[in-house]
Formats: C-alpha cells, sequence, structure tokens
C-alpha cells in the first residue's frame, strides 16, 4: 500500500509552525456541516431571554480564521469525505474519497502521522464510528459507502505494526460484529475493552478501548441524551490525559449535518448544542494542560441555512426551543395519534395556529400520512421560527475556523482546508 | 444638539489599541449586504478557468475575524441603518436609526471624532450618498428615510464650526439641488468644488469638493460602468493623501446589497467584483502608506445567498459569467422586443433550454408581462447556476472582519460590530 501525502504543501506550511510551537496533544473537533449561519444561529438560541445582554457562545471566544471546502473538481460544493479527507491528510480528493487520492491510492492522515510519532490516538463521533469523517482519519477507501471495508480497515491499517486507532467511541454495532467476521472478537483479541451499553462509559479506565452504543448512529440529541458527545469527549479526554507520548484525538459533531440535511432547524440547534458543550469541554482541558491545541472547524456548510426569511426581519429562538422533538418522530406519532393538537401538543411548547392544524389535517389524509406530516411539520416550524433552507444538499460557503492553545496563531486568516491539516502535521512530525 | 457616544466600551477596548499602534489614516470599508456566502462565491466567479489552482481573492489576504451584526432589539435581523449606527458609533440601536441611539439622541461618530482632531474626511458611495450607511457617519436622523434632512446634515451638522465631511463622491442630485434649499450653492459658497460629470472626476485636484455623478445611485455596475466604485476610490485616496493630519474615509459597497434584495446574482457578483478591486486599491496604498489601517466589514448579508441549491453538489459560475445585464432591464428588454431567444442572447452567453423558453413565452402573456419577465429571468438563472436564496430581506449570519496595516491586529477574532467602531474610535482619540 503506498501511502502518501503533500509533502511539498506540509514543509512549505512548517514555517508558520516552529517546533517550539509545537503542542504534544492535538484535539481536533469537526462540526460536520457546520457552516456560519449555524454558529451565528447558535448564539441567538442559546441567548438568555432574561438579560438584555446577548451572551457569546464557545466559539465566539476562540474563532481566528475561516477555511474554504472545495474539492478537487470544478463543484466547489464538497461531501463530507472529500471535505474530511482534506482536513485529515492535505490532500484535496474527490467526493466521496476516504484518504485517498483523485486516483484512488491511499494518502497518509495525520491520525497515521500521529501514531508513527508513538502518540496516542483517538476517534469520537455521535455518527457509525466508520462514517466518513472518522473514517477518513483511520481508513483509506475509494468510497465512503463501502462501510464494512472501512470498519476493517480499523483492525488492518496497521501503523508501524500497530493498530491505528486507541480509542473508538460511537455507533455503528452493525458493522463490527458481522457475520463475515466478527471485528469485536478481533479487537478484544488485542487487548482493546469493548462497551456497548453507553451507560457503562464511566466505568472505562484504561486503553485501548473501543466503545460502540448503537446499531448504526446514535439517535438526534432532541430525541434522546442532549449530551452523549460531551459525555464521550469527557471520557475520551480524561483516558487521553495519560498518554506519556501526547495524544490525537478526532472529536465529530457528526449529526450537525444530517439535521441540515432535514432542514429541520431544533434538531440543528440540539446538535450545536452537545457540540458546543464538548468544545467547552476541550478548551478547558486546554487551559488544564497548556501543551495542548485545540483546532475546531467544519468540513462544509449543510442545507443552505439561513437566519431570516420570507422578508422579514427577525429569528423566533423562542419558536425553536419549544419544540422537543426532531420532526421525524413528531411526524409518525402525529400520524398514529387520533388527535393532532395533543400530539402536537405533547412536543411543542406553542399552539398550532388554524392554517398551520389545516395544514397538518392535509397532510395526515394523504396517500402516505407519515411522509407528508414530515414535510408539513417542517414547513410549519420553518415558517413559524423565520429559518431558511435552500437545499437538502450542502453549500460552498466557506466555514469558520476555530483554535486555541499551544500553535493556534497558525490558523489565524483565510486558509484552505487543506492548510489546516498540512499546519496540524507539522506539528506532529 | 446633544451627542455622546459609548465611552466605556471605547475605554474598555482601548486597551487593545495601544497608542503607539494608531495608524495616521484609516479607511473604513463596507460593503452592504456582503455575507459570507458573497465573498465566497466571488472567490470562485472570479477563479481563472484556465488554472487549475483556484486564486485567493483580496478578501482572502486580509481576513482576521468575524462580526455579530444584531440590532438593540430582539428580532436579531439589522437593517443597513442600524447596522451602519453601530459601525460609526459603537451603538446599537434600532432598525432605520441614522447615528441616533434607541432614545432617538445623536451619537458621535467617528468621522466626527476624525473631524475634531483635525483629520481629513471623506464619504464615497455608489448609492445617494445621503444613504443609511454614508448618512451614518455625517449625520444625524431617526429615520433613514429623511433623506432631504440627512443631506442638509452635511452642511449643518458642523465639527467645531466646520462641515464635517471634507470629500463627498456619490449618487443623489435630486437631494442636495431641492426647490426648498439648494445645498450645491451652499456648499460652494462653502468652497467646495462641485463634479457632477463622472467623465471629470480625473481633473479634481484640491478639497474640500463633492461630486453627485447620478440623481439618486449609479446604475449597477453590471449595467453601465464596472468600475465606477474603484474609480471614485482611487481619486479619494490620491486627494487624501495629501493630508497633514491624517484622514478617515468610509468607502461603501452600496448595491451588492440591492442585487442581493433582488434575488440577482451575475447583480451581485459585478458589484463584489467592482468593492473588491477598490479594497485591492486601498490595500496597495497601505503598503505604499504603512501608517495607515484598513478595515473592511459588512452591515448585514442579504438575500439569504448560498452557494448551492436544489440538493445538488455544485455552482456554475459560468453561468453566471455568463449574464452581461442584471434582471430588471434584460426584463424590460423581453417585454419590448418581439423574438424573445434574439433579446436573450443579446445579454446572455448561454441559450436557453425549452423549458426556460416556455416560461419566459408564459410570463410575457402575463397582465404585466415586465415584472413576470423580471421574476422568471431570475428564477432561470437562479436554477441553472444552483443560487439559492431565502429572502427578499436581510438575514443575521455574521459577517467577515478583514484588516491590514497598522493596528489590523486589534480585529483578530470574533467581535460585535460595536467593538469594530470602538477600536477605530480608540485610535482617533
Amino acid at each position: 500500500m503506498t501511502i502518501r501525502y503533500s509533502l511539498l504543501a506540509a514543509s512549505l506550511l512548517a514555517g508558520l509552525v516552529h517546533a517550539n510551537e509545537a503542542p504534544k496533544n492535538i484535539i481536533y473537533m469537526i462540526g460536520d456541516g457546520m457552516g456560519p449561519a449555524y454558529t451565528t444561529a447558535y448564539r441567538y438560541y442559546q441567548d438568555s431571554p432574561e438579560t438584555k445582554q446577548i451572551e457569546p457562545t464557545v466559539f465566539d471566544s476562540i474563532l481566528v480564521g475561516m477555511a474554504h471546502t472545495y474539492p478537487d473538481d470544478d463543484t466547489y460544493v464538497t461531501d463530507s469525505a472529500a471535505g474530511a479527507t482534506a482536513l485529515s491528510s492535505g490532500i484535496k480528493s474527490y467526493n466521496g474519497a476516504v484518504a485517498v487520492d483523485t486516483h484512488k491510492k491511499p494518502v497518509k492522515t495525520m491520525l497515521e502521522v500521529a501514531k508513527e510519532q508513538g502518540m496516542t490516538t483517538a476517534l469520537v463521533a455521535t455518527s457509525q464510528i466508520n462514517h466518513a469523517t472518522p473514517a477518513s482519519f483511520a481508513a483509506h477507501n475509494e468510497s465512503r459507502r463501502n462501510y464494512d471495508q472501512i470498519a476493517d480497515d480499523y483492525l488492518d491499517n496497521k501503523v508501524n505494526g500497530k493498530l491505528p486507532v486507541d480509542l473508538l467511541l460511537g455507533g455503528g454495532v452493525r458493522y463490527f460484529e458481522r457475520e463475515d467476521r466478527n471485528l469485536i472478537e478481533e479487537f478484544k483479541m488485542q487487548g482493546y475493552h469493548y462497551l456497548t451499553d453507553f451507560d457503562t462509559l464511566p466505568s472505562l479506565q484504561t486503553l485501548p478501548a473501543i466503545g460502540l452504543f448503537a446499531d448504526k448512529a446514535f439517535p438526534f440529541a432532541l430525541d434522546d441524551n442532549p449530551n452523549r458527545l460531551e459525555n464521550m469527549t469527557n471520557k475520551a479526554l480524561s483516558l487521553l490525559s495519560r498518554s506519556e507520548h501526547g495524544f490525537f484525538v478526532m472529536i465529530e459533531g457528526s449529526q450537525i449535518d444530517w439535521c441540515g440535511h432535514a432542514n429541520d432547524i431544533a434538531c440543528a440547534m440540539a446538535e450545536m448544542d452537545d457540540f458546543a458543550k464538548s468544545i467547552a469541554l476541550a478548551k478547558a482541558y486546554v487551559d488544564a494542560h497548556p501543551d495542548t491545541l485545540l483546532v475546531v472547524t467544519a468540513d462544509h456548510s449543510t442545507g443552505g441555512l439561513t437566519i431570516g426569511a420570507n422578508g422579514e426581519y427577525d429569528w423566533k429562538t423562542d419558536v425553536i426551543k419549544g419544540v422537543h422533538q426532531t420532526a421525524w418522530p413528531l411526524a409518525t406519532s402525529l400520524a398514529k395519534g387520533s388527535d393532532i393538537k395533543q400530539v402536537w401538543s405533547e412536543s411543542v411548547d406553542w399552539a398550532l395556529s388554524d392554517v398551520q392544524f389545516a395544514l397538518l389535517i392535509d397532510a395526515k389524509k394523504s396517500e402516505e400520512p407519515a411522509k407528508a406530516l414530515y414535510q408539513a411539520v417542517k414547513s410549519i416550524i420553518n415558517d413559524q421560527s423565520l429559518t431558511g433552507w435552500t437545499t437538502k444538499g450542502h453549500t460552498a460557503v466557506d466555514v469558520q475556523v476555530f483554535a486555541y492553545g499551544k500553535g493556534s496563531q497558525a490558523f489565524v486568516g483565510s486558509q484552505n482546508n487543506t492548510d489546516i491539516a498540512n499546519k496540524l502535521i507539522g506539528y506532529l512530525q
């Protein structure tokens, strides 16, 4: 297997990242789909209505620049795999690529460089742990859709004879306990602790370990545990802090993107909240361990989210804060229940207008009530809150770059997403 | 007239702006409506298709942070007047306010502070020069709509007995040569040169001066002179460079916002191009005069622009570059002309599809053909280029902050729009 990465770019950027600024530990956090409208929206969503002042967020406290996300073609709009490959290896590739270049050849990732250097490595996500973003740090595949092969790589893609990742926390049991190959048994034979009950996470005391807490992804934060990424981040940093030769961890707020694809603003804000709390933990870790660098960014923006829509100069955060379930379970409950207003009031604090009620009645009468109600519920919440969306896919707007701690100065300004990777690789070498 | 401004905020921020970092000259440039999607879109719009590399823009070369734009209420979405008031005085106010606070009391602007300090002052815009953004630097009014009163202020709002602005370049003849008061005659009596023919701009050699080159605003860059802001910027910097005690100039890319309100992407990109070329001139000025500070930002984002739409992962710059007229004159030509395809081909490089042709035929048959064609033309261009919009108004997404030259370090990171003003006022005092 030939592995290469942009030595030239890395060495050029090495001029920016002086050896004496190299941090011992790197915490790299990726908000999947988190464009600038998401971090701005989150500031207003989380603002206390009891104070006149609008409280800054953890994002506001560490913003240093922005990044260009275009993939290696002329479309300008990246997917999560090409985005993560750029952010992990410093190489622009095609949409769908998992740490391979445009010729489908593997490219070396910063996690692999860290492992070569004897550092402890970790991946944390609320998606399946073999989803595009974490995958692009420790696996190589021509397609993000080859989930089984990607899971295999977490065992087979050895670095200096060792497994690439010392700690894996996320979802994806079905890809690891397969009929054709039981990766969990193999991990255990390699000395890994295995956890599958999220409630047992606090008991984990040593590495290596793999925790898979969902068949595929975790449920959305709004529907289940609003702190699951925060809890995993806390455990990961606690375990990694004992690493003698430093650590590299990539922590993904995976499902911001999925709420964006769904155009579901209440869903998105709950995911942002879990991610923000995780960043706050990481920032506190840097305060306690000043030899650590925290870098936070996004792979792209999702859904064409805008704060304000339909000509009105307003965005109604109370409407969004008053929605306590994502659109799909709410729609299925409405489809099953007999009393629309009763079911609605169980998940939403504000009452339906007559027009909105009529919309839901019409949707319920359609051939596919759950699907029609799903669209109607989102339309009602978006219109009521004045939230705009332009696509069920991604957009090309630059994303923000946040950095804090040792070596953070190198990330000030406008940069390519590959520059972020090359600066970090420069620190790791 | 009681004039006040946020002394506390200014003095708190003075800690950031050390006296020895204070620049002699300040060039403050505001892209009206220019949210992060505009600067990103412009990078891809201006990219040379002949090179594999995507060339960075002048914006990329000086990005340092972002700013929060919310006004002084709970809507989160500002208008240009409240935005400009925040950016000129460091005070959040209500939408519509021109350098007055929420009690409609005048607030001191940085242009007034500069004038108090004996600096030369200037306002340059492609809108009427008494439009909300320039107005909020040298006039005070409870409503941006009081155009005549605002124009009056450019004579009556004296600072230490002097007129506030030494150089005014923009549009707005109708507000200055009025039946009830001829401000131009009064300016001349105060020793101002007056120009009204844009072609004579190169001949202007001394200050004070007022140049009004349109009855209201300039025509759009795409429809007329693509370099009118660049030309005015060039002349303004040339004249101001002789200021013994330094200068303050506010230069506005006024019509980015108007193209955004119209949801007209070709219009917006041509305005961005004129603004970007003006910034390049200002940046070169800083290189030649290192005691100068350049700060560029926006008051808000307009239209909910997104790069990519309708689920497709692409944005087609060749489509936008192939449109050589804004939507309204194109629609009126289509309404008047007999041959739709012929008229279309005179302004647009790419051919109409059958579906698009049918859309225009239908629009032309409607009761108000020009209006219907206007909507149809924009819909065709937006769909063909995969450009998304969510509103005819503004949105609340954070805007970018760009800074270059002496004292630019103070603008790194996330900040309130009022912080930008207070840092600049700190330098001026």
